[in-house]
């Protein structure tokens, strides 16, 4: 680590000193054509290509089907039609339709020309599972050659990921504009099965048409866990059935501002369509002070210095731990994942500390430090989830402080040594996520997917046993200085880096190579309806 | 400096160590209502308020008129109505209009209310000038009171920043959607006379409508420069008459990503009617690689380690003196500015120093170093651009290297120590404009726009006199990592804090205060159509 950071000073004090201010006119990274992000696991090309014309071409179920496969060909159908239109439109402003002619003529003659691709066989080994979840089988196999393809999978998990891939591998021919697939094989499955990103709608409200581009844009990464932070401490917009009165008071506008039921269940089915999970986190016993605009029974108030000012939940009282249980048996209603996530993150002491009724408390039931006292809180929640045949995901903090989490428990690493961390949870035998090094709200000048490149989950000491217990991780846009004007061209392509390092294989390491590819990705994206902001520096997609 | 900088550390750890994670709900900081920004030289308020409906109110000019005025009624009239109707939509979708009905009843009985507000009265002392310009006139006065509204100045550019202050105190009472003005009174001028914003359109090419955003923004904030950094090393979007070749191989398309004629004229007359002035840079020596795509001749062949690569424009030649001579004949024609921005900056040596025919040159003509050599071509280029009647601002290298600069050149301070700079520039008795503590590309984590906030150009040591030489500054939008996705919500509102610096008198530095007021700005900014970022954490714009 060490080595490599000293290494990587030197490179840059050599390049400097030999290239200066000299440097090329045009794009600083070229772009890749038609290569795949993130890397397949396995890919050879042939020798060959096939032509594809949108209107000519057509996905066929050669085994069995369902709605959510015929929706993703609808899906994937459109995205190769919006791929050609993006060239015709050029075509079209930058008349080179004679070229184009000749061109057309020239590969029906070249002999490495297989045909038109006309049919897209896919091959569903098993019936479609209606719901994502953690573990499910994403592997999938591609063929392209002789102006045939074939995505085969044992799940319809799989399929979407290999429809995915087969559309990032058209490409259009720069000089013709037509639409072409190199013949190819690829096998290809996740490294990781928790691959994700987290987006707080708290801390500015993202209105549910972005949200829906979010959850196109994971897809376009082969992303498949949507951690919504739906509420915190500044507002609290899911609009609750038991308590609507949280968002009517706690929302930043009490309608124009909320996630009504509608709106959650319709984020719930675009993202089911896309094969991600949506895990929803409500933050406890910290971060919940739009809460208390409405119920601020729950809350601490705080005493001395803090006058006036509310703090975490109150754990001395059991109208607390009611109301949670309300609550909680109503998300595990709405939101059909297994697992919720409970925050438990950042819980300051010094309200309670100034607060005579919880030191009382404190004292009658011989707890002695605030850890202990939050101990006990996050205890009782993590239980009554459990009662409700659901699981937990908890931040660091709940696993640092003590807390006896039960089998399966997943601890969330967002701060700190994440080697020591990661280490020192499944050693515990408790499964974990990697974040810390996936901020991205955390920003620098010139851009930084390549901090975010180099960046592994396993690269900790550990048994492969431990290592298994890694999951996979998040990046995590937190909201603070984000919102609908904004959001998108954050998010995309930073969180591509996540994305490869989670799905591809561990010795997917060459960051020039994969900036090609990102290159590529980006315009794709861009091309697909995601303001995606440029990766590499100077450059340009057409 | 120092101990300011000790001071706000030692502020950090006193609200982290009281407050910690005891924080209010909804928006950290509260906007105001009809705020200024840049905040006006005087403002006092009267008791009373109008209400305006966007369909009758009229503006009237009372003395002399001109098409330029015109237009500007129309802008601002349809700002009025832009902002009447986010309104509006508001109402339609969380149905007030009871509420509405009810407050309006109840103004129209208030004592405080003074009518309505039809006319706005303009009142132009004096003949429109056709094009602004260094020094222009900008200072006008404003009244609002018993229904009535009237902008005054000598100076149509005074009327547009008036318009612009008026149109900004109007303001939507929330609880009625009904647009208000309180009565006031406003004396107001800028500081400075060059208000800018640079955007580099070579590193990304930006598209003429965004850019004709960016000048709308600017007029937002009374900018009054664009400074285009219209061609650079990666790409050269400026399609000359005189060698068209230099875009057609130059940029990175030829027809698609260009800047035509039309479009030159295009910007020229929307930054026009806004009061804004387009100064043209094309940097030279350096920063001219893809200028070699079409004209390698004027480029200096690199060689030994730098074999095949191409350096800064081969200063030895006549032949690149004549190009530059017809180029410029041409700039100056087509840019009705006085000014031009000849560059200057990031001259590297390493390839001048591998040409052996440089060297020989050097020899014979006994220059001895390469700042020589490099001044003495900058002073051909200032000297042909003084024969062409026109004025240059060049980047504070060629100060720094000591180049013979006619009286009236700026120099314009991008890096290094600006408080040494700004004294050394002025005290040598030329003009100078600052950049370095406003480079907009540069990012940091939870936003920034309070450090531009804290960066005046006065802020060194030199007398009346020197201080008198700062004609101010310009922010700077390097597009290495910026294009047409995420422009906007890069520069605003950052840039806002530029602008206000720069407007606003010296004892403007009520930080908290103005970031009430750029909250407001902000969500202004959006009505208007600019996709500003959020500027102060966790908040919304309704």
């Amino acid at each position: 680590m060490k080595l490599s950071r000293i290494l990587t000073i030197f490179i840059v004090l050599v390049v400097k000193s030999v290239f200066g201010y000299i440097v090329d006119p045009g794009p600083v990274v070229k772009a890749t054509k038609g290569e795949i992000w993130p890397k397949p696991t396995t890919q050879v090309y042939g020798n060959t290509y096939s032509v594809i014309r949108p209107n000519n071409i057509k996905f066929q179920a050669v085994n069995t089907s369902c709605d959510l496969l015929e929706k993703a060909f609808d899906r994937y159908h459109k995205i190769i039609n919006i791929t050609a239109n993006s060239q015709r439109r050029r075509l079209h402003t930058y008349p080179m339709s004679e070229n184009a002619t000749r061109h057309t003529k020239r590969y029906r003659t070249d002999p490495a020309f297989d045909g038109y691709l006309e049919i897209v066989d896919v091959n569903l080994k098993s019936a479609c599972d209606h719901l994502p979840y953690l573990g499910m089988d994403e592997a999938y196999d591609l063929e392209v050659r002789e102006g045939r393809a074939e995505i085969t999978s044992y799940s319809v998990w799989g399929i979407l990921r290999g429809l995915e891939s087969f559309t990032q591998a058209i490409f259009i021919q720069p000089e013709s504009g037509i639409l072409r697939i190199n013949s190819t094989m690829i096998y290809d499955r996740p490294r990781f099965s928790h691959r994700g990103l987290l987006v707080d709608t708290s801390r500015h409200f993202i209105s549910v048409c972005k949200l829906i581009k979010i959850l196109d844009g994971m897809a376009f990464n082969k992303l498949n866990v949507f951690h919504w932070h739906i509420v915190d401490d500044h507002s609290f917009p899911y609009q609750s059935i038991t308590f609507p009165e949280l968002s009517e008071k706690g929302a930043f506008h009490p309608e124009g501002m909320i996630y009504s039921q509608e709106d959650v269940q319709r984020i719930i089915e675009e993202a089911r369509l896309r094969g991600i999970r949506v895990l929803v986190e409500f933050d406890t016993p910290g971060h919940t002070r739009s809460w208390g605009n409405s119920h601020p029974e729950i809350l601490t108030p705080c005493y001395g210095s803090y006058e006036g000012k509310y703090g975490p939940l109150d754990p001395t009282k059991d109208t607390t731990y009611e109301f949670l249980r309300q609550l909680f048996r109503e998300i595990v209603n709405v939101f059909p994942e297994q697992y919720i996530h409970l925050g438990g993150d950042e819980v300051g002491f010094e309200c309670w500390e100034s607060n005579p009724d919880i030191r009382e408390y404190m004292k009658v039931n011989r707890i002695f430090t605030f850890e202990a006292l939050e101990e006990k809180f996050i205890q009782k929640i993590v239980d009554d989830v459990q009662l409700l045949n659901h699981s937990s995901i908890v931040w660091q903090e709940v696993f640092s402080n003590g807390v006896k989490l039960p089998k399966g428990t997943v601890v969330h690493v967002w701060t700190g040594n994440r080697q020591l961390l990661l280490n020192s949870i499944t050693s515990k035998g408790l499964p974990a996520l990697l974040s810390s090094c996936w901020y991205l709200d955390h920003l620098s000048t010139g851009g930084d997917w390549r901090k975010y490149y180099n960046c592994d989950p396993h690269d900790f000491n550990g048994s492969d046993e431990q290592k298994r217990l890694v999951y996979g991780g998040e990046a995590c846009m937190w909201a603070e200085v984000v919102d609908d004007h904004n959001i998108l061209s954050r998010i995309f392509p930073r969180v591509s880096a996540t994305a490869e390092k989670l799905w591809s294989q561990q010795d997917v390491t060459d960051i020039d190579e994969a900036a090609r590819r990102l290159e590529e990705h980006t315009c794709r994206m861009i091309i697909r309806g995601i303001p995606a902001q440029p990766p590499n520096g100077p450059g340009f997609c057409l």
